[in-house]
């Protein structure tokens, strides 16, 4: 069975070495110093390894069922939750008003990450709850946070998105639920809504659906689109439970993965809801938050490939098979450890390579979401919408690439659920899809992001970039750079191809949205690797006692300069090659 | 549910006007004239859509199960599988001497693709049947062919391969299943074999397994293994069927897929065994069919990515989301079908591309395989050593990204077991694992058959791709022959690289393995491309009446070339950055 740990050095490093996080003028920052943030991450790690990691493959052997109506989540998932409640951990980031600890969005990053490794089902109980808490607490009138936020910060009740109907997902102006005005001001909901993670379970006493609905002769389309509160129970004035609402589980669905967390049917039989935020501001208010939930997807795509590297790692060491090519590594024994193997070793550091870089880009992420809502600092606020897109679809489509490698380590037992391995590319394989498919995501990019605010936001990461290499003008951060400029030019050029040619057909910029996504991504973790390559000779220089790991750091990011920024050279030449080829064919010629 | 028909014009199309096979010299090839062709993938595609390709989901729901030590395959199977012998299909390039039909592998190729895509975990019964008749064939003694053929033929006895052991896979010197020699000629066969595929079930009288293992004694390592005969049950000389064997299942592994499979683990208790060929030459008898074997499996990826792009492209013009953002193209609808939007497109032409090119590429292997068994062809022969890498590692790889990307195309309902395409993915991934799994090819490809025969083979396939560059100097086949000539001397490059590298250190080629195999997999589609480019050209000229299909064809070849090609200027750049950075770490710095 799979085992993890959570990997608090490297986390250590980018929160300090990278970020300098207690050097930031961020309210809240300060309280960020080496200490504390080990101290935390390293309690979080504990649950994770300890209580959670061990859940996950009983969790997704033994899945959740349905029975008269009621879903039962797998064997200790119960007392996990109990222990992730009396943690505090469900709350570190939410408002003191309402019970929560009021630390930066950062540092819940920074605790999220070791939980969704150790088991991504059952940490998304927690997780889609905190989308509601900060849904409500972004548009909820003060009697509604009061009412519904303590309990949710604390996880006593959990929380739910509902946006897809069977016919409609992405393209939600279809939706068919209606809202039903009621006199005394509420609205009875009716529709069908699948796909809804965490529709429900044993775990908590109630589950505060947020529910997009049309409000009965309102506008067409997604412009008639509203946000209601639905309640499983009632919830009276003293704050006690009351009646059960009418909205029951259809179904849960059988998934490829994710198997302990109950992936619902939801049926809305004229169930009362209540507005959320402004009548027809529905997708507005749903999409407040989605920076976060889009950042949040984004690390359970580098968290699963986390999870699988460590097990990959220590398989690769621990079977022996056949020799080094270069001479018997473990003469006394049988055979070398597959770790000898050039081939092993690729794939290895294609693994590490990448978690640690999407790390980085991650948090970097979180920090930037920090500055903008703390420090109401409006680049950071455009840096990050122009980043989400790339940290949600290039990180998830690599990060079940990787556990995909990690899995092929193990050679036949990969393929057995016995080992493991299987489940990580399994559970990963949801985070390319839900949180808006990564098709969506490359189209936000392209379609949206690059040209918003006149593309000033695209500029000043291009601006950034140009600084980060002249910063470094040194012969030993050469490979870092000197690749970074490359992928940055290509990935201008890219831009400029998709303006001018765009113009013809909006068609030769989409055709080629998702290698831009991915070029994107190669530019980005190029980044990240010339910062932390500078941090960690930044260290070295100044006498670090520890130099093995920075010179680990240092040689992983030399591996991700050489073998995967040539990426984006493919990526332009697929791009330049425009719509033409995409779109030749009529739709019979399929 | 997926549904799947059999691709018969595109099969054809390979047949004809690629490879003209009545045109070819081959002994048995006068037979496959385009209507006896035709007639035959039809009918074969008539039992893989109407019969076995309905209980492909139902197979992977219910599983195999093991009761009281007997395996029980999922409801329906046994029909089919009596289908499937009385169409006498398990017998199609079987020697006529054990009621063989004796056409072509060739033949029998184009029959498996349908049999293969409906339904991969169900064909795996005969599949490895006809490994086993084709390693007694060659190896078997005159009384053993007589015994054991006819009825493997006819598949009322199947057969399995059983290398695997749990503590070695890869490393087969390793092994410990022991024979010791009796009085009367046979041996006594002890010990543990595990990923049995079809190890056990209840579609035969008997089974007949193929053991490798160490005759007490014997040479050290790998020089010391030896193949043996080891029947369920005891065949008598009159045939008839006599005692049980000591052997039994140990268990019934759970997977990710293929679960109409049933993998075993086998348990040899002194089960009488018969050696097949001579002692101590074990692996050279398992591995004679090697090239058929991995042809068969990279057969698996590209026609498992069929059968999903099938289902792809339906969903795609069925489920309406979004407008095209050139103007409504179902302005009468609520919305466009999916087709209409450009990264939808290019998903799917990633998808067609692919596996049009493979199918073309796998069916020129057979040929060359054919070649090499009936004109006794030594340049086809190694031809195919050198391309068998490649069709086996390159394109599981694909099929797997492919059904991955059919997966895609259906959003959250791509991860509900319900639709059927989580089910492709799981299913192919198993295809890069086995029959040696993809980094083992790569080594195969790098540290073995380019050099092989002084690299004669890899001279004559660069003068292949010369000679077809130089046939086409032709305005419109431009971008295929350019395209073409740059990634084939980009592979020169690699060559060369590996060449001049490779004396330093091998671990300078080694670690460029798996980029070789993929940049050899492109410049081998794209060469695929050009010859079914240039074809649908000629036909085009002579009046061809299908015009749309010979169109689609070449505008298919454009794509691949536009967007593939560019991998493998990629795949160098890795290449010859060498193995530093791929070997740079210690050990414990993982």
């Amino acid at each position: 069975m799979p085992s993890y740990t959570a990997p608090t050095k490297d986390i250590q490093f980018v929160l300090h070495d990278l970020l300098k996080v207690s050097e930031q003028d961020v309210p809240g920052y300060d309280e960020m110093d080496r200490d504390f943030t080990a101290a935390v991450v390293e309690e979080a790690g504990k649950l994770a390894s300890e209580v959670l990691s061990p859940l996950n493959a009983s969790g997704d052997h033994e899945g959740v069922t349905l029975e008269n109506g009621i879903v039962r989540t797998p064997k200790g998932f119960k007392e996990a939750f109990e222990q992730m409640k009396e943690g505090g951990w469900t709350a570190l980031d939410c408002d003191p008003e309402y019970g929560g600890q009021g630390l930066p969005y950062l540092m819940n990053t920074a605790v999220q990450e070791p939980f969704v490794s150790a088991n991504m089902a059952f940490n998304m109980y927690q997780g889609l709850t905190h989308g509601a808490y900060s849904a409500i607490h972004a548009h909820g009138s003060a009697e509604q946070k009061a009412k519904y936020l303590p309990k949710m910060v604390s996880c006593e009740w959990t929380g739910t998105m509902n946006l897809t109907e069977p016919h409609c997902g992405t393209d939600l102006g279809l939706m068919r639920t209606k809202a039903e005005p009621q006199a005394d001001g509420s609205y009875k909901i009716t529709g069908q809504k699948i796909f809804i993670s965490a529709g429900d379970h044993d775990l908590a006493d109630n589950i505060i659906h947020l529910v997009l609905a049309k409000i009965v002769g309102g506008p067409e389309g997604i412009k008639g689109v509203s946000l209601f509160i639905v309640p499983k129970f009632a919830v009276n004035d003293d704050g006690s439970l009351g009646a059960r609402n009418a909205v029951s589980v259809g179904k849960i669905e059988e998934k490829m993965g994710i198997h302990g967390n109950a992936t619902c049917v939801m049926n809305y039989d004229g169930a009362t809801g209540y507005l959320l935020g402004e009548e027809h501001k529905g997708m507005r208010a749903m999409f407040t938050m989605m920076n976060e939930a889009r950042l949040g997807v984004g690390l359970q795509g580098y968290a699963q490939a986390e999870a699988a590297y460590q097990n990959a790692v220590a398989y690769a060491k621990d079977r022996l098979q056949g020799r080094a090519v270069t001479g018997a590594e473990n003469p006394n024994g049988p055979a070398d450890p597959l770790i000898v193997h050039p081939d092993i070793r690729r794939n290895l550091m294609d693994q590490k390579s990448f978690v640690e870089g999407a790390r980085a880009l991650t948090y970097w992420g979180a920090n930037l979401i920090d500055r903008a809502h703390r420090n109401n600092d409006k680049a950071a606020d455009g840096l990050v919408s122009l980043l989400t897109p790339v940290i949600k679809g290039f990180q998830t489509d690599k990060g079940f690439e990787m556990a995909t490698q990690a899995q092929q380590v193990y050679g036949g037992h990969g393929y057995i659920e016995e080992w493991g391995m299987s489940q990580f590319a399994r559970d990963a394989r949801i985070t390319m899809i839900y949180e808006g498919a990564n098709g969506v995501q490359a189209l936000d990019l392209v379609g949206r992001k690059l040209a918003a605010d006149g593309g000033k936001h695209v500029m000043a990461f291009f601006d950034l970039v140009k600084t980060e290499c002249k910063a470094h003008d040194d012969e030993r951060m050469k490979p870092f750079t000197d690749a970074l400029k490359t992928a940055s030019k290509q990935m201008q050029a890219a831009g400029m191809y998709f303006m001018q040619n765009g113009m013809k057909s909006p068609n030769n910029a989409l055709a080629g949205s998702y290698d831009f996504m991915h070029m994107m991504g190669h530019v980005c973790l190029g980044l990240m690797w010339t910062r932390m390559a500078a941090a960690a000779y930044t260290a070295l220089d100044a006498g670090a006692s520890d130099t093995a790991f920075y010179e680990t750091k240092i040689k992983t990011g030399l591996y991700y300069m050489a073998r995967q920024m040539p990426a984006c050279a493919m990526h332009l030449a697929r791009i330049e090659s425009g719509a033409d080829t995409v779109m030749g064919l009529a739709a019979d010629q399929f």
